[in-house]
C-alpha cells in the first residue's frame, strides 16, 4: 500500500495549502467526516511545528495533524489511516530524541496532547490511569499530593506525556534505585493500526494471564500501537530525600566514586556524574562547586527521615575513603532544587557551545563504565570531536554529547559515533538505555543485534500492522541507510 | 501438518515398545541422528515419567523424551521437530500447577534437567548467567554465597529450574517487595521453533534497543521459544530477615492485619495469609500457634539488621493496634525454617485431606482482598466444596484450593472454579497470579480477555511458530472445550 501512495504521489493536485494527491486528499476527507469538526489541520504553519522534535533528526512536514481527545476518535482514525495505508505518527510531548515523532514518511501526526487527564487515583490498590497526552509532571504533583509517589523521571517532565513515556520507555536519574517505565506500568489500553481497541495487563501487580503484551508494547516507539489509558503502579511517596554532591579532583576518580556509592550497603535512588565541561556548565548556572572540582558525582537518598540522614553519613564517610575532594549535602529543598534545576538543563545549555549537538544515551555493563569513559576519551581526541558527557553512572547509562559547528565537521562526528557504538557492544553493552532507536539511531541496530532477531520483530510488527502505517520507518534499519 | 499427524496415527506402525505412525517414526530417526547417542529416550517407564505435571491434568504419554545439554542440541532438535511436524513440550523440574509440561498433543518432551549449570556470577555487575535446567534453590545458594541475593522463590524452589521459571513467570512470597521473575530477567537466549538462536535482552538494567521479546518470552509457557540461557539480574543479601507470625482470631480480621501491614511505613518482604484449615495443617506439621488462633498472617522483612529489628517492632505494634490475638517473632533462623518450610509444604499437606485437589491462584487488587475472601466462603458453602486458601495477600494473590474425594463431586467444583473466576474478574482482578494458565485453566481465558486479545497473541505465537509444534493446546482455549 505504501508503494502505491509513493507512485500516485508524483501526480500532485493542489488543494489550497496543501499538495496532495488524489488518494491522500481523499483518505483526509475520510477522516475528516469521521472525526469531531476541527480535528483534522492542515494549516502548513500548525503542520510546520510538527514536523521535528527535539533531536537533530530531519524534519518531515505531516500532511495533516490530527488533534485526539479519546479512545473512540483514535479507533476512527486509525480505520480510516488503514482503510486508506496512510502513515501516522503519534506525538505528544514532541521531547524525543531520536526522530521518533518526526512522521518519516509523510501522512498525519496524532496530537495527544489534549487527551490528557487522571482518570484515577487510588491510595488503596497503589494505581492511578492516566490518559496519554497528560503531563509526567502532572502526574507526580497529584499523586504526590495524595502521598503517593511515580518513581520514573526523564528530565523533561514538565513537557513530556505518559503516553511518550510508554512508547519510548522513559528512565530518568531516579531509575537506578525504582527503575524504568516498564516496570511502573501494570496495564494499557491500545489501539492497534486497524482501530480494534484492546486492554492489556491488568490492575494488579502479578498477573500471568497470556503474553506479556503490555510489555511488547512499553519501548515500541509508536510502531506497535497507540496507547489511549496506561495503569501505573504507584508506591508510597518516601518521607524525605538527601543529595550528595561529591566534587572530584578529576574524571579518573568517577569510577571509584561510583563505585563507592554502590558498596556503601545503602541502596541510593540516583547515582549521577558530571564531567569537567558539564560541570562547568553547572558553575554557570550558580551550582556551588569548589575550585579544583573537574568532576562530580550527585547521589540521592530517600525514605525515612532518620534513615535518610543515617544513609547521608554513611556514603559521605564512604566517599571521603574513595578520594572525593568534598562532599556537599543539600540540606534544603531550594539548594537540591538548584542542583536538579541545572542538571535538567544541561542538555539545553549544551546546545549554547555549539551549532549542532547530538546527544547519545549509551549504556554498558556498571563495572565497565571507567572503560566507557576512558574509550569516549579516546573517540574525542581521536576525531576530534568535543564529546562532553554526563549521565545516570549507577545503571551504566552515560549520555554522551557530540558538538559540532559547521558542515564540514560532521563526517568526524558520523565516525566518533560508530566508533563510540563499536565500543559500547563491546563492552557488552545496548546503544540506546532511555531515548530509543527512532530514525537517528536505526541504521546502527545491526551493530548490536544479529539479522535473525531484527527479521522476527519486524515480523512481530507486520504482524500488528500488516501495512506498515504505523510510525514507519523507525527502530528498524532501511535498506542502503548508512549514518546519522 | 498437526492434521497430518492426527490422521496419519491412525495406521499404526509397532516399532517395538511404541506404536508410532510411519511419519513419526521417520522425524523419530532423524532426530536420533541429530543429537549426541542416549539422547532420544523411547523406554515406556521414562515416556510415562514424563507424561504429566503436578497438577490434575490428564496426563498424555509422548512419544519421546529428548534429553538435551545444550542450545545446539535444542536447535538442531527443533530442526527436525520443525521439518516434521511433531509437537515439542518443553519440561525440566514438572513442578507446574496448570499442566504446562504435559505434552497435550503427543509428540516430545524435551527434557532440560541436564542443561543445568550456571555459567557466570558477576559481583560487579550484579548478574548471573544460567542455564535452563539449573534449579533454583541452587542458584539461590550460589549467588548467596558470594553475598547477592535472586530474589524470585516459588514454593518449589528445591526442585523447579530456572528455564520453568522463566516459561511461568514465577513468583512466590518474595514477590510484593522484590517482584516477580519477569522483573529480574535482563535477557535470554532462546531457540525459536525452526531452530534459529535469538540472543534477546542485554546485560545491563537499562536497555531499550528493539522490543522488550525478553519480557514477550517470560511467562510464555514454553508457547513461543525455548529458553536456553538466562541473564539473571541479582541484588546484593540483605543483611538480616525478621519474620513475624501474626495470629487473629477469625479469619475476618485477615484484611486488617495486611492492612495493616501495609501502611505501617515499612515496604516488609512478605506478607503472607492463611486461613483456619490451612493453619490447622501448620499447626500439624509442629508450628506452635495459639489455641484460639484461626487464621495466621505472615510478615517478613528485611535489611539491616538494625533496621530490620525497628521495623518488627513498627509492625508488631501495628498489628496488635489493628486487632491481632498474638505476634510471634521468628528470631532464630530455626524457628523462620520450620515457619517457612510448613508453609512451602501446604500444597501437598492440602492433599492428605482429600483424594483430590486443584489450586487455583487468582489474584485481585490489593483492596478487594476482603471481598474475594467472603465471595470464596460463599462459594464454598453455595456449592458444597472445601475450599481452604493462602497465599501472598500483599499481592492480592490467593491460593484457593477446591478438594474433593469422588467422581460425583466433580461437577460442583467446575460450577465453583467458574463462579470464583467470575468473581475475581467482577472484582477487577485476574485468573492467575503464578501458576500460569497451562491446559488447565485455558478454557476460562475468555471470562478474562476480549476475543480480540487472543486473537492477536494466537496471531503473534503463529508468527514465532508458524506450524504450532511449540507446547500447543497451551493457553488459549480449544474449539468447544468447556472446563476443567
Amino acid at each position: 500500500m505504501q508503494e502505491v501512495l509513493r507512485i500516485e504521489s508524483m501526480i500532485q493536485v493542489n488543494l489550497g495549502h496543501s499538495h496532495l494527491t488524489a488518494l491522500e486528499s481523499k483518505a483526509l476527507s475520510a477522516l475528516d467526516r469521521a472525526l469531531p469538526s476541527g480535528s483534522v489541520i492542515t494549516d502548513p504553519d500548525v503542520r510546520a511545528a510538527y514536523a521535528r522534535d527535539e533531536s537533530e533528526a530531519e524534519p518531515v512536514v505531516p500532511d495533516a495533524v490530527v488533534r485526539v481527545r479519546s479512545t473512540d476518535e483514535v479507533a476512527r482514525a486509525m480505520r480510516v489511516a488503514s482503510a486508506h495505508g496512510v502513515p501516522v505518527t503519534a506525538r505528544a510531548g514532541g521531547t524525543g530524541r531520536t526522530g521518533g515523532a518526526v512522521p518519516a514518511r509523510g501522512g498525519w501526526v496524532m496530537a495527544f496532547e489534549r487527551f490528557d487527564g487522571i482518570d484515577e487515583i487510588s491510595p488503596d490498590d497503589l494505581l492511578a490511569v492516566v490518559r496519554p497526552g497528560t503531563i509526567l509532571g502532572d502526574v507526580h504533583a497529584a499523586v504526590e499530593a495524595e502521598g503517593l509517589f511515580y518513581p520514573p523521571d526523564p528530565n523533561s517532565a514538565a513537557s513530556c506525556t505518559i503516553g511518550g513515556n510508554v512508547a519510548e520507555n522513559a528512565g530518568g536519574p531516579r531509575a537506578f534505585k525504582y527503575g524504568v517505565t516498564r516496570d511502573w506500568v501494570l496495564g494499557l489500553e491500545v489501539v492497534l493500526a486497524d482501530g480494534r481497541v484492546l486492554s492489556l495487563g491488568r490492575r494488579t501487580t502479578k498477573g500471568v494471564t497470556g503474553y506479556d503484551l503490555t510489555a511488547l508494547v512499553v519501548g515500541s516507539e509508536g510502531t506497535l500501537a497507540l496507547v489511549t489509558r496506561a495503569t501505573l503502579r504507584l508506591m508510597r511517596r518516601p518521607e524525605a530525600v538527601r543529595t550528595l554532591a561529591v566534587h572530584l579532583a578529576d574524571e579518573a576518580a568517577i569510577a571509584a566514586a561510583v563505585r563507592a556509592s554502590l558498596t556503601a550497603g545503602i541502596v541510593p535512588r540516583c547515582v549521577e556524574v558530571l564531567d569537567a565541561t558539564t560541570l562547568d556548565l553547572l558553575r554557570g548556572a550558580g551550582v556551588p562547586a569548589p575550585a579544583g572540582s573537574r568532576a562530580l558525582c550527585v547521589v540521592e537518598v530517600d525514605g525515612e527521615a532518620r534513615r535518610a540522614d543515617e544513609d547521608v553519613e554513611r556514603l559521605g564517610n564512604a566517599l571521603a575513603d574513595a578520594g572525593a575532594l568534598e562532599v556537599l549535602v543539600a540540606k534544603h529543598e531550594g539548594d537540591r532544587e538548584r542542583l536538579w534545576a541545572a542538571r535538567r538543563e544541561l542538555s539545553r545549555t549544551l546546545r549554547t557551545l555549539s551549532r549542532h549537538k547530538l546527544s547519545e544515551d549509551v549504556v554498558v555493563p556498571r563495572s565497565r563504565l571507567a572503560a566507557l569513559l576512558a574509550r569516549c576519551r579516546e573517540i574525542s581526541e581521536h576525531r576530534a570531536v568535543r564529546m562532553p558527557s554526563y549521565g545516570h553512572a549507577g545503571d551504566g547509562n552515560l549520555h554522551v554529547n557530540l558538538l559540532w559547528d559547521t558542515p564540514d565537521e560532521r563526517p568526524r562526528v558520523v565516525l566518533a559515533i560508530r566508533d563510540l557504538f563499536e565500543a559500547v557492544v563491546a563492552l557488552g553493552g545496548t546503544l540506546s538505555g532511555e531515548h530509543g532507536i527512532g530514525a537517528l539511531k536505526a541504521p546502527y541496530l545491526p551493530l548490536e543485534q544479529s539479522d535473525a532477531l531484527i527479521d522476527v520483530q519486524r515480523a512481530l510488527k507486520a504482524t500488528l500492522d500488516p501495512q506498515g502505517i504505523l510510525n514507519p520507518d523507525k527502530i528498524f534499519p532501511r535498506a542502503g541507510h548508512g549514518g546519522c
